[in-house]
């Protein structure tokens, strides 16, 4: 094991990646170079520095990645309506390509031959960041010490902390809750803990981002979101850049109770497992840009762009955001965007999220022709007959013929 | 125009199937049997008796296919979690199949050689009452009087009214209303009016089965719905038939504020319309049924379902529900329904049906599998290396080749 | 019907078109500007012009058109791997987008109101032409005699002729077969005569473009394709341009029996039809994309793009080249063929056109990792146990609790 | 690894699993249980009882699995046309799960709690067969010697030989070519040796099912093949069992010279391999089965099926045979083989394999409609135009508002 000279870590400054510093520089006898990111998780990423110091790492990174992961990551991903089995605005999976593409350039710029992470070895996550290495960077070595080590229990994790002086204060806050949760701009997420009885409903102090719908407002909330080209640029008129639509309709999905999702997901590595999220923004965003869509779309390009999709929910899912597959799928999706400008109004009410009205300069909607009112001649309804007959052709044949009908 | 002897017409009990009454007689010097279907609108059927009587009709079939339509139609349908363009739980588009069956069947059996419906020349629905039609009876003659005559305004409709002493409180309840509305026991759906504008939000006095989310009860409603093979065959523990189920689930939801929906669709005629819909019963469904799946459906053919959910949908919107398409994609999905049977509890609250628990004992979902404690031995985290290099393995290969790789 | 001033005709100098220019100006009492296209139909398309004037055409526009075509319909159709239900290479279809594209654009020139064209009601011709027109030009009038007149024997056309002094040798060679037949560039059809009884095989005399594989060399010939970005850019080491590679390549294919095919097609308009191709240079090109993609494409956008085709063929089939689902579909498969580049050695006898050799500086095959021999250390066999036990969890966990398992 | 007490080992009586046997009593202290399959390789498998016997095996399995395998297995992959990127029939890949479950019954049989094969570290078979067990018995344990021994090259493996007194001439015939092959019933493959350059033909003499193209017959061969319900029931009128026919058509094709097969393909384990395959049966059963499917689908089944074969074919490739997706796609694959029975007459000359006709008399093909003659009634060409303007309709918006084009 002696041959990896230089690791990059994500790091959270958290207990477990800490352990992590300080098993990688023991077991590797290597130097381990520290990664921290805000990617909209809501907590200071400048403390981890302090701790990193402690740790005795020299090479510590710290960045404010937001405005790229909402611009390049997130954006793209809502284009495409993207769900995962029906349910899941994948939050966490979206993350992983971004942080996993900064380790790798960390990890050429500054000599590094191997990366790491604190991801389980029975979790998407380690999948996500690997892939995404290993598409980035062939030949680097991904040292993942929850499936190397036997620290495997919150009790030999705190040995191991007071063996190597590592102080318990790096604990964060979000591991003192009986939950494993992750957050990013994006989404928070909780498993674990009770939830891992599916019948079982989560406890309402779980949550974090959202208030209940039951103590949510008692007035709805009107929001005006402006697209182009399919991504959201303003809101209520206001221009805004993309990490800050994301963190105002977070805000506002937030007080009004909307976002909260329990659903039990297939995990890429073959097991089912129950999740709790909370995406208030993303809820509000796809339901805002379907509704800008369906003024702005042709049929047929709509259509097509629901049958690609669960297949681009799964690549993403399944952590293959740097795969080719992954952009000819966008290629396609990106393609159908052109004129997905306008305004979605947005009615935010205990939970709800409902489409209140949309326009588009763009829009082809046209209200003479689908009147029930006397034609403007644009639409002649003595068509439909012969385009039924035509649609009916085959099975009128078929029936004739004597085939089973129903 | 005068081979036609006898007609089989849709006949709702209203002023514009009663006016196609007298003119089909008229038009086509024949005779006309009347159809009348109780398939859940929330309307007295046996009232269009007399008014056929007093028509001059001779054969008058009326009939509650309620349970039909909720078994053979809507259950099937629930199994695939259909939804069209993202939104639109296929309401009107289910109930005509079964229309255009009985149609056909009473034409075998009455002798007709023609069919007749009430449907515009510019909707769905007249494809979808004519598919149907030429597919189980393909020489038949199909009569769209709104796509022959002249009388395409309401003025010219009473003018004809007056002239042929058809009595003006033909005209159902529904038709005072500003809006074009089609109820049966799935939902009720608004057109027109000034719902024209996709940016005006809808008047709360227009819908018709929910209270709105502002009105409805501040304490949350639980209910538990008990799956067998896909279907819920009983509410909180009391078995019920599938009429009888969407019927209880449409007085809880809409008591609740569920169900509503105001969205901009894709008809098959090649326009936009704006339409709003009340689904309380088949919101509850869908949610419910894609909970049950998550514990009970394998990965993959929860993915495939996924896939080929959006061609499924299309299917049944555009009207080919007596094709060999649907069968076959029927098949695929019954054949993954058959153990999908245990217990959903919803909780509605305020527009809100949202998922509380879910149990089975299909269920595939295993604690001891997906927890974050020490494995028992089912899963080995280690395998997760082999796992992850094999699939990274392509992605390496072109990598180290000099691909893009972002 | 009066409202016509001019239409543009899509005019083959034969008897077909030539009566239609006389019953365009005598029905619509309009003028009639021809356009006749050499997209590689063999024929020669100069002589159009002295037909056209002296059926009193002013404005006549002779083109030759077979670069564009290969280049901008051909080549972007063979890098998607097109085949339309498993066997039709489209060669017919791929032709009109092209021809509806010039009718427009010359009706836009000339100030023409109207388009026209010699394709029957009955078949897919019209639906692709027509779709085309209407696509660029959303208000042009489309004129389409067949479907208007009642010349639809070839003893009314005779006797139209006769009336109007049309001389009878405008009947092009082509239309004394007994076979109804269409040639560009890709391809020449045949349908009708006795190819009516799908059971009947086609008369070998019918073939025009292709020897039998009987009749054809009994040695090989080797040919070397060189491709970039999917496109073949050389034939045996010598640049051509793409119009250039698709006639060498019917030559040599023709020659040695190759690209003959008899299938029954499912036409748009809902019927089925027998049909004979010949397509000696699209079966080598086909064959030799795949080829090339073989060494160069990564797995899963091979895949995806194979899960594409079928509705890619159905949409240039059906007629919608100039839409925005074949654009998105376009968007990504050219995505893909970024490193489709390398040299596909074909061997041609008798018939089958069978590929003897691939190359590539971009290729993904890697000897040292496929190899049965030693490991070079990039490929661990014991990799293998982890994927197979991950990907197998889902299976294991459903039979350890019962399910079906065959 | 003593806690394996009996393993059942697919055993070909050849000398690479002969080593396996003595390795495994050896390695695991474990009693071996060969079992020895004839699924149509073309070599005796009844002195493979010999040598098991030799090798101190008591257990010993020897059985005639050819006519299972092709119906259970060949045929219902067959119904779905399918091929896997674009060229291979799958003969290795069928063949794997009739294997496995073999072994899992028979290890239910014999009380044996493990497997074994000889299956490489870096090929498919290793997955499909222990996919196929985990499916079948989740809790078998599997050794695949390959991944775990250090015999993995030719001479060590000859080495061991002496040592343990493994005669030589286990190895068989197969195993003296330079080539690593695989035969069923179906096809026989070719691996490794000098088809590692992917620019390099295949030597003549390294085909053993078929002649060449060249040194096939002068004249060609008809055949007429009966399907009933998408499989052949008789070859030239003679009633056969789905193996007869496989067998028969295998001479029949091989004497022709048809079948052959050269591909690059990718690997499920991640990499491209070159491997040359013979299918001379296939062959012209895929291209028959297309015929007949070609007058007796409907359009639209037809359209479905071709977009789920490449995921079915992936799903088989990949060693899924014993999933619920296959069998959810099985179900709609077989829903569509109702009518599809007839007659096709096949031309097989040198290489190739063509239509010369195909009869059914559940036909849909209709001569009359289909004509390019008078109509008879049941096409109506102006139904055409509705047809063309409805369907044109979102592309005439579009372009009316201004839309991209072209």
């Amino acid at each position: 094991m002696s041959d990896v000279k230089k690791v990059v870590l994500a790091y959270s400054g958290g207990l477990d990646t800490s352990v992590i510093v300080k098993w990688l520089q023991e077991t590797y006898d290597c130097e381990v170079v520290t990664f921290t990111a805000d990617i909209g998780q809501g907590e200071e990423v400048e403390p981890a520095r302090a701790k990193a110091e402690a740790l005795g790492v020299k090479e510590i990174y710290i960045e404010d990645l937001r405005e790229e992961f909402a611009r390049d990551y997130v954006y793209p991903m809502f284009r495409a309506n993207t769900i995962y089995e029906g349910e899941y605005l994948l939050g966490t999976s979206i993350a992983r390509p971004l942080i996993a593409k900064r380790l790798i350039e960390i990890a050429n710029q500054t000599g590094a031959d191997a990366i790491s992470h604190g991801a389980t070895g029975k979790g998407n996550d380690q999948v996500r960041f690997e892939l995404g290495a290993y598409a980035l960077k062939p030949g680097v070595k991904v040292i993942a010490p929850w499936r190397e080590w036997d620290l495997n229990s919150r009790e030999k994790l705190m040995a191991y902390c007071q063996q190597h002086d590592i102080p318990v204060d790096f604990t964060s806050q979000k591991k003192k809750s009986p939950y494993s949760m992750d957050a990013n701009l994006l989404h928070i997420s909780y498993e674990g803990g009770n939830l891992e009885d599916p019948w079982t409903e989560a406890e309402e102090d779980m949550w974090r981002w959202s208030v209940s719908p039951e103590a949510a407002p008692d007035t709805p909330t009107y929001v005006e979101l402006t697209y182009e080209n399919g991504d959201i640029v303003a809101i209520d008129g206001e221009p805004m850049r993309p990490h800050e639509v994301i963190s105002k309709l977070n805000q506002m999905g937030g007080d009004n109770g909307i976002g909260r999702l329990d659903i039990v997901e297939n995990r890429y590595v073959g097991m089912k497992s129950r999740g709790c999220y909370e995406t208030p923004g993303g809820t509000i965003m796809l339901r805002a840009h379907r509704a800008i869509e369906s003024l702005t779309l042709d049929r047929e390009e709509a259509h097509l762009k629901d049958q690609l999709m669960p297949k681009y929910a799964e690549v993403i899912y399944n952590g293959y955001w740097w795969s080719p597959e992954r952009r000819a799928l966008q290629a396609a999706i990106d393609e159908t965007q052109k004129n997905v400008s306008g305004v979605v109004r947005m009615k935010l009410y205990k939970g709800n999220a409902t489409v209140a009205g949309r326009k588009s300069d763009a829009s082809l909607f046209d209200e003479s022709i689908a009147t029930f009112e006397d034609d403007a001649g644009a639409y002649d309804q003595k068509d439909a007959e012969g385009f039924i007959k035509l649609n009916a052709l085959r099975l009128r044949i078929a029936a004739g013929k004597g085939r089973q009908q129903d």
